[in-house]
């Protein structure tokens, strides 16, 4: 469906009816550092609950069909890299969430031996012809994945994002506001922060905050800037042990508490305008968090709920960094299920 | 994960070992009309198991840096077109599939009155943040998907493509040659033959065959041509009733019987080359089959068991259609799951 | 574990605190008619919330090693009927439940070619053990059921028997109050009467209401009469279209909405102390319930909620009625799954 | 459904055509200690695959109106033990099963909130009314067990009980001979050996091999016999530690592998005519097996390949060794669900 034109439509009364547009206008017009065009974005701030009442989407409403387009220009080589890592019932994941079976359904053999089809038969099937089909009993929240603004809440009254409540808006089957189907194609600029790389470990230890001074660092080292509406990753090296399917669990939790702390968050959304951020661990945050912390996971609460900004989650950054890539076209689709709260298992590109 | 390092590799070896891309680069080199260079593909026998013995990725090994940087190249406004349907419980799907329930897992009123993480305890969570999460029971061949090689075997051995059989690799959780996550991210020229709109109607009647001819047709009516490489996708209509989730399955099961006839997949491989073949029905082919084919599902067959070919399915194309946009830079990457026998609720783009 | 100290000891606590017991003692002792003591039951009240704040038994409470004697010693040949039905992913269900799957999980095929397990290698297993087993996805509402006391709410606060109310004892894994664990073995004398029998018809016809004059008339024509403390079992005849596997899911959707009005639920209750009632279809009651009702399941307010009464579903009465046994031993024993709202796919047994 | 019939008719045409039932007649006629009567056991040889080709009961055919009613006999009290142990999310399993989720598939809150059924408005529904009910993912050899026929195979054909093979009736839904739902309902003579209670221990230690001569002390210290047509229950002490649900999980498996060796198996189906054999661990034998054993589970092999004896798992037998009750009616009746492989979560009953 035609992501364009709903959202320039959605635009286009933020436009008029919030004034935002020309704020951001004046802002950038002022501005001396020429910043691309970003709507709805204001320094210092983020962005936040300004797409109106009924908005699912934050900060991915920022894209545009010009800023798809500006990104998809970095694509200087057709280079395709798969962010994604394979996930099954051996996999590492949070043991909050429910587990994996992929379960073999309708196999050949079970077909032709339970028979329990009439085209199977002989007579109309002489080729033999059978089919392969899986069930899976699988969490939303698993393997490669983007979180959808309804994942965390605060407060006495269950919010999450733009007000939503669970008395209004929970239910039986998932999320009835800002379920993983809202999500848009996401198409945008792309950079890899190798923090890993910066201090030269394998992989950050176990609980280890990324600063904001680490990112200054690591754009200096990388010789590259952000800018507002980019896709942020920050490479922990945490995956570098996934393997095949992420079976060494207990290797891969050690780093897996490594990632960003609040004063991160709030530096690369408020100062630098990132439209989203992720890295490769399942939480993006570090664990436990700072003290005094109001939350278990105030990075969560921060970007999905106060700024709608979705957060990208077990994205492999091992080939971008092997290959000294930091600058691509960041390409994500999340599978499209009604209720769920999260993209998972996906496979993001970065395409260069 | 690089693919494109991987498939070089491959590449390599085949020119080396098979002589095929010498052949191709003289057929090429002796044609009149300028041809894309594409490795593997040849006139009047399509693609099939030139591989290599453990090939598990089939025609999509013709995909190359260069044939992803020409597709990107098509890429004019920035428009993104979500060709994914939202699947949900009471979305139409084969009957023969397991069904669809998301459950809601975890709820922040749940997590708060079961009280079985101390961590959701006001002392460390004084911002009372709690979480969503799904608990999913899904097949992995509904709604919009892309057929992976071992979804069809043949035979009395059930073998699928390449010859991977099922007492070698058949398995209790999902198959072990050929799953979802052997299926590259797919980056290539896209054309949509809106049939449905050749025939000037809301959608093609029940079980309709769409012919070569009704390709050449469409060919010409839409100015356009097919190239080797290319992901064709043939519009019948059937979505235009999908609604939100694909609840009127009646009405979504009448027309969703349309499709190709087993020599307009023949016409489409052999004669055109196209890498990959979809429509806007659940199955692509039409059914019931032709009088006399040895299968209840030969096209299916033919393009996955014989070709290598995956298949399209359920890709929405009302908004392509509407917008009269026929080529496209196509690009989908399935979920990464182990064992899972096609990409499934997926959300491919066509970006223009 | 041992119902009978626990029980017992609930019991004298009872006894001692609410001087229920002598109330009954008394009233019993005044009595005319010679009735089994049973402690709780109160003629014209029925029992009710009387057995302690903490109780999640309800009126099973009121068996005791007396009465469990007393029903065995209606054995007289050692017939065993089983009143369960089987099910399967075809069997009708309400529409409102999850559906249902079994699923080969490891196969002896699987876990050979798999190889996943060191122990199936044939040094270690040279007569080439291998095992079945499945996992399901299946409601805790289907087939031959006993529904527990927590399977239905009532007011604002959505609370249960006893008052215990969702925002204090719900769950993300079921209900934490009267799941099925809590409802003891159940061994009581049973009746069964047998009302499509009496109106001489193959089953009830769709929605007939049961009422207090067909109570009467039944146990006049099968000259058996009601003792507090029973399990009355009432058949419409509906499971004589189950068949196999209750896959005539049209036929016996037909049938299925014949059940007892709400008169007759307070008529076995209050008047004549059934402990338990049940019959041959999914809900007992007959549906729609009688005009003006406060409910769409007023029988299952009344007996789970107010009157603390498990209800018996899906029982399978064929047997019985065919060989005239309308008194019985009943035993039934629910499946011990933590938070599961009924028992499911039982069997429940009458021996004679 | 009435098994007296059925099983009466099948054991009729088994007397006639096998003549087991003369030699029964013959050797009990000439026994110095009167044995009862049990058709088709045969001291030394046990029972095996003697009740015709198309049997899928196995040694429980051996059970009558007369041995059920000579059980039911048994019972002096009305005392009900409950031999299930309680199953969640969190219980131990054998790792290789399925893990088990139940989850809350319809909540009151839920259902007001998503309002998908019309007669959950409040104009139909003035009271309010609400259900719960879950959705089960769940093995069908979990909790407490009684293992069907159909688990265990050998061989390269995979065959079971009575020569079924896995390629004549395995199937994707679960086996399709000697499923759970052939298990007849089973009342028989109860008698629980303390092994561990002999031992003096609380539990037998890890892998402790319990021999037929500690049955011999067992009856001995217990002063009690063994008849033909028991169910045999050992008591090896683990499930003292299953708690609530069976979360200990490390200290449960460390008692769990003790359990009977081959030879003791052997010894109570041939010497004794044991019916069903049981314990309290999740596998009923000791593990790892005798030195040299042609398989990683032999007495799972014996007992239900070559012997059709079913075998009972996790029976909790603490209350039983508590009141030193050590001979009881035996009542239990598995789940009835189609395909499935043993019957799970299960409360057998130990009457006196």
């Amino acid at each position: 469906m035609a992501f364009k034109t709903r959202i320039a439509g959605t635009v286009l009364i933020l436009l008029l009816a919030t004034g935002i547009g020309m704020a951001i206008g004046i802002s950038l017009a002022g501005a001396q550092i020429a910043e691309p065009r970003v709507v709805g974005w204001q320094r210092d701030k983020g962005w936040g609950w300004i797409w109106g009442d009924d908005d699912e989407v934050g900060a991915l409403n920022a894209m545009t069909d010009a800023s798809r387009l500006a990104a998809l220009r970095l694509v200087t080589d057709g280079k395709t890299f798969d962010l994604g890592v394979t996930y099954s019932r051996n996999s590492y994941k949070w043991p909050g969430h429910s587990p994996c079976e992929v379960m073999t359904y309708r196999s050949p053999e079970g077909e032709k031996r339970q028979a329990d089809n009439p085209f199977i038969a002989e007579e109309s099937n002489p080729a033999g012809t059978g089919w392969h089909s899986c069930a899976l009993f699988i969490s939303d929240n698993v393997g490669t994945q983007i979180d959808g603004l309804a994942h965390i809440t605060v407060g006495r009254d269950n919010h999450w994002y733009n007000g939503f409540t669970e008395a209004d808006w929970g239910g039986d089957f998932g999320v009835r506001k800002c379920d993983a189907t809202t999500i848009p194609p996401i198409v945008a600029r792309g950079v890899m922060l190798d923090i890993a790389g910066l201090k030269q470990v394998e992989a950050l230890p176990s609980g280890y905050a990324i600063s904001p001074a680490d990112v200054d660092r690591a754009l200096h080292a990388q010789k590259i800037e952000l800018r507002p509406g980019d896709v942020v990753l920050l490479r922990t090296g945490t995956l570098r042990y996934w393997g095949q399917d992420g079976a060494d669990v207990e290797k891969i939790r050690e780093h897996d508490s490594a990632g960003i702390s609040l004063a991160t968050a709030r530096y690369l959304v408020e100062h630098f305008g990132a439209m989203m951020i992720g890295s490769d661990t399942s939480g993006l945050e570090c664990n436990p968090p700072h003290e005094g912390a109001n939350s278990f996971i105030p990075v969560h609460s921060y970007l999905l709920v106060e700024q709608g900004v979705h957060i990208a989650e077990f994205h492999y950054l091992e080939d971008l960094a092997r290959e000294r890539i930091h600058e691509f076209c960041y390409v994500a689709a999340t599978n499209k299920i009604a209720g769920t709260t999260a993209g998972f298992a996906l496979r993001p590109l970065a395409l260069r």
